[in-house]
């Protein structure tokens, strides 16, 4: 133990000064706890304007900001209008850590007066509101993770991305919750407490940026930031139907960024946008190209914004006219509930209809390619999180500890040796190249003369779960051992009428076997249904175009049935 | 012990089989064994025509490239001339592992046949002769390492870049000698012997690439492949006075090459060209970025050739009219020796001259750096060595074990966890963002508006000395580390009537006090002087670009000095 006040009081006090951080008239009458969809309360509970709500419904976030840039809507008040909509989130999905009102608005004005003064935006997010996870670093503002030791952590400078996104013009506006250790796929901490998924409140909003995920299904935010090192963009972006991008290592700057895995290199972490539209993915990305990362920080990669990648130029010509894809409709291991085997086919149905090619993606080892990587997280023990447990006498939360995955994190262990775990680097790095070569392979089948131009896959084989239930990342994990660009989209949402149970299928294991049992339709009723997009390492511009091209081909599908 | 004969009998199968591949009427009358300088051999020895001399004395690779396009040559008296000179050089100086004279004369003629019959190119390194470490597999050859467990072991396919060549118009013609283990600054092994420097044959000729130092140096290839951990492209290169450039991690696919050390990610190995001539390191990058590596490998670096790049607009605009370097005159650990010293000086005095703008590198904790990466290649232990060398009963070569950086070597040892080598990375990660944010501070001196294009520092600190005395790479090292793109070029040679001791220096430690006492002006007589130059990371081009500069700068202020 420290000489730090116990636990309890340390959480007491940062809860105590997060409630006091809303302004009281921004507190809401809360619906009945037995209200499980509450993506409307915004619009129903009388706090935004009218401006405020046709602000913060509109998605498109190139839209958003020509509006601030043509002066039609002034930054101050697309951060009010956003703040009261993350601050009404917070209070139905409790997804927020950092909440800071005042500093957020000043800075929209002092745009607002820039761009009055100048005539001119001082960059490509000029006033763009951005929430950011926990972790990221804001100068004078605390980053706790979630973890009562590091209540009182308050930043002495901006993270690296922070900031470039200053720069840009964004408004960091809000950080938000993460899980217990930041190594889980849901978000639940014993400082801030459970964040709840707006679709359907029972329902897991994933992790680790789950904060994330609520506040962006809540429209509480446009564009926000968050890391993955084996799913934690693209869980939650799934588990609540908005767009995510896992960028390849070391693409998007992250130095500056709070953690408690300092020195992991085998699979390194990730940073990357969550939003509520592929615009929003890509001027992210574009905005931290054009900042020239790799001359402020010595391990981002020098590569530019790539124009003709974007235009899918690798991939038949400009366009993306004729793409071919595969799907994986199962990683061998774990088979897809029965709304994520409806995503799948509906996408197939769609791309073909577009007029691109689909086929059957060929088994692959993905569960030695699962345990490989659980198993280098787990070669360094758990002495980094009991040392900041201990500080403060917090204990790991039970739904932590039985979660498979996590059962290097509940006992104390020193880890295995150097030795071994380049065993597990040779493993990797097998696994990686055969992979590499069966997608080489697939030139054989796709009369495009090009091996498949990416991989479409379910983020989980399940949609958002019930609270305790996320406990299979394999889908996600791979694409980091891989170090795919990977995209999530929104597909569909459960409908139990339709998605109803399939019959059993030849198990895997008894794992599979489990799986297949738990799908229950009413238990995951209106959950979002989204998938992944994976291309090759560092295609991040080609992989936000196939996705535009996958989600114009699905919106396309779904009215050609909508009039049918 | 395995099931295979004992080393010494698979050392001497080994060598007989060498000495067999060496066509009988290529054997030439030795020199004694008491003259030093064997350079001149070639041109004394009778076996090469007047021809196959002006081929082997063109330095220059494009122009040869050329010659060999415009038909001035033939690919086949090319690599006649050159197979010729790399034999003499190999009765010199003992540099070649595989020779195989037949095989690569064969391809030379139907690189002639094509040329002929379609009137173009098969591509940008058209009849090139290309030597190679013997890392690299080539198809049905061997690769040993110089472990004679190895002896035998033939290899099923190309490496991807023997490949990548081969297309090219390379055409690989010998694989030269390795130290045992790899991870040593001189050639030696128990297989093939001791390589000796053709300066003089009393000095070493670097490691690990040593074989091919010493044949580039006898003009015995035009172009050769090395590996780099920590200085084994650099250290030959620099000991024999010839060209090498360390690419960034992952900017040369290395898959399919040999190794003992598989799954060390801490800091990768990189693959990079060695040359008589800036042409040949410039002509080899285009090559390899021209055939999109990253489509045949999950680990290379999706990054094109940038011409831009190239013609240094980001270090003031096309051409670098102006640059500013900073010189590092030693690091802090150890004081060079008076002809490095000199060098620098020299270096110095070139680019103010041209107009550059020269400062001081100020102090950084190299030493603590250099450690860090001796801890980390000691963390897995060295039982994947031992293991190699128990199959056949071979022994650890005293020399090596008696080398303070092999310390991890000599001995049985598991290594150190992973949570000890997690540490080690956050050190390493630490310093090489303070060494970035120290290089970003140099803005406030250039003058230029940037910081220093570039670091000119070291090889090492001492010219090549004699055999067994390499051990010290800290200077080489440190750029791994920090994965700067790192050249190295000839500055001058040893001339004891001008490089006489200088007075002691302030000792940073008793080390540094043994290798100013080291220092016998006679016993490093014509030992080539080179520098390093240290650019950003993923900056071939602009590191290319600006060593022509430094190059050129040299050159003239030898010219001006010459007419004084």
């Amino acid at each position: 133990m420290g000489s730090k006040p116990g636990w309890e009081a340390l959480v007491a006090d940062k809860r105590k000064r997060q409630a006091e951080a809303i302004p009281k008239e921004w507190k809401i009458q809360l619906p009945p706890e037995e209200r499980l969809d509450v993506r409307d309360v915004p619009k129903e509970c009388g706090l935004l304007t009218l401006r405020e709500l046709q602000i913060t419904e509109l998605d498109d976030v190139e839209a958003l900001l020509n509006n601030i840039a043509k002066g039609t809507w002034s930054s101050e008040e697309v951060m009010t209008a956003y703040y009261k909509r993350a601050i009404v989130a917070h209070q139905l999905t409790n997804c927020l850590t950092e909440i800071f009102v005042d500093r957020a608005l000043a800075r929209a004005r002092e745009l607002d007066r820039i761009l009055k003064e100048t005539g001119t935006v001082v960059g490509p997010l000029h006033g763009l509101p951005v929430s950011m996870k926990d972790q990221f670093l804001i100068k004078d503002l605390e980053s706790t993770l979630g973890f009562a030791s590091l209540v009182g952590n308050h930043s002495k400078e901006d993270a690296l991305l922070v900031q470039i996104l200053h720069e840009a013009g964004a408004v960091p506006f809000v950080k938000t919750n993460v899980p217990q250790t930041l190594m889980w796929g849901e978000t639940h901490n014993l400082v801030f407490g459970r964040t709840l998924n707006p679709y359907n409140r029972k329902l897991t909003a994933g992790g680790s940026s789950g904060g994330e995920g609520a506040l962006l299904a809540m429209k509480g935010s446009p564009l926000g930031i968050g890391t993955d090192v084996g799913g934690s963009i693209r869980i939650p972006a799934g588990f609540v139907g908005v767009y995510g991008l896992r960028p390849s290592y070391y693409r998007v700057p992250n130095g500056g960024c709070l953690t408690i895995s300092h020195g992991e290199e085998s699979v390194p972490a990730v940073l990357g946008p969550l939003s509520r539209s592929l615009s929003g993915v890509k001027v992210f990305m574009k905005a931290v190209a054009a900042a020239r990362p790799w001359d402020r920080d010595p391990f981002t990669v020098r590569k530019a914004w790539d124009e003709d990648a974007y235009s899918l130029i690798d991939h038949g010509g400009k366009g993306g006219k004729k793409l071919a894809f595969a799907i994986m409709w199962d990683n061998g291991h774990i088979v897809p509930h029965p709304p994520v085997m409806r995503a799948m086919e509906e996408t197939r149905a769609a791309l073909i209809e577009a007029g691109h090619k689909v086929i059957d993606w060929a088994p692959f080892p993905y569960e030695a390619l699962g345990k490989n990587l659980e198993r280098i997280w787990a070669s360094a023990g758990n002495k980094s999180l009991l040392d900041v447990l201990a500080e403060s006498g917090e204990p790991v939360l039970p739904s932590m500890a039985l979660d498979p995955a996590m059962k290097g994190f509940n006992k104390s262990s020193i880890g295995t040796n150097a030795y071994e775990l380049r065993k597990l680097h040779k493993e990797k790095k097998d696994l990686r190249e055969a992979h590499f070569a069966q997608w080489q392979e697939t030139a054989r089948l796709t009369g495009t003369g090009r091996p498949v131009d990416a991989i479409i896959c379910p983020v989980a084989p399940f949609a958002a779960p019930p609270h305790g239930n996320n406990k299979y990342s394999f889908y996600t994990m791979a694409l980091n051992s891989l170090d795919c660009t990977t995209s999530v989209f929104p597909v569909t949402t459960v409908d139990p009428k339709v998605d109803v149970r399939r019959s059993p299928h030849k198990f895997y294991n008894d794992r599979d076997r489990r799986n297949y049992e738990s799908y229950d339709p009413e238990s995951f009723q209106g959950a979002p249904v989204a998938l992944q997009l994976a291309g090759r390492t560092l295609e991040e511009e080609a992989v936000i175009a196939m996705t535009e091209i996958v989600d114009e081909a699905l919106n396309s599908h779904k009215e050609v049935r909508a009039k049918l």
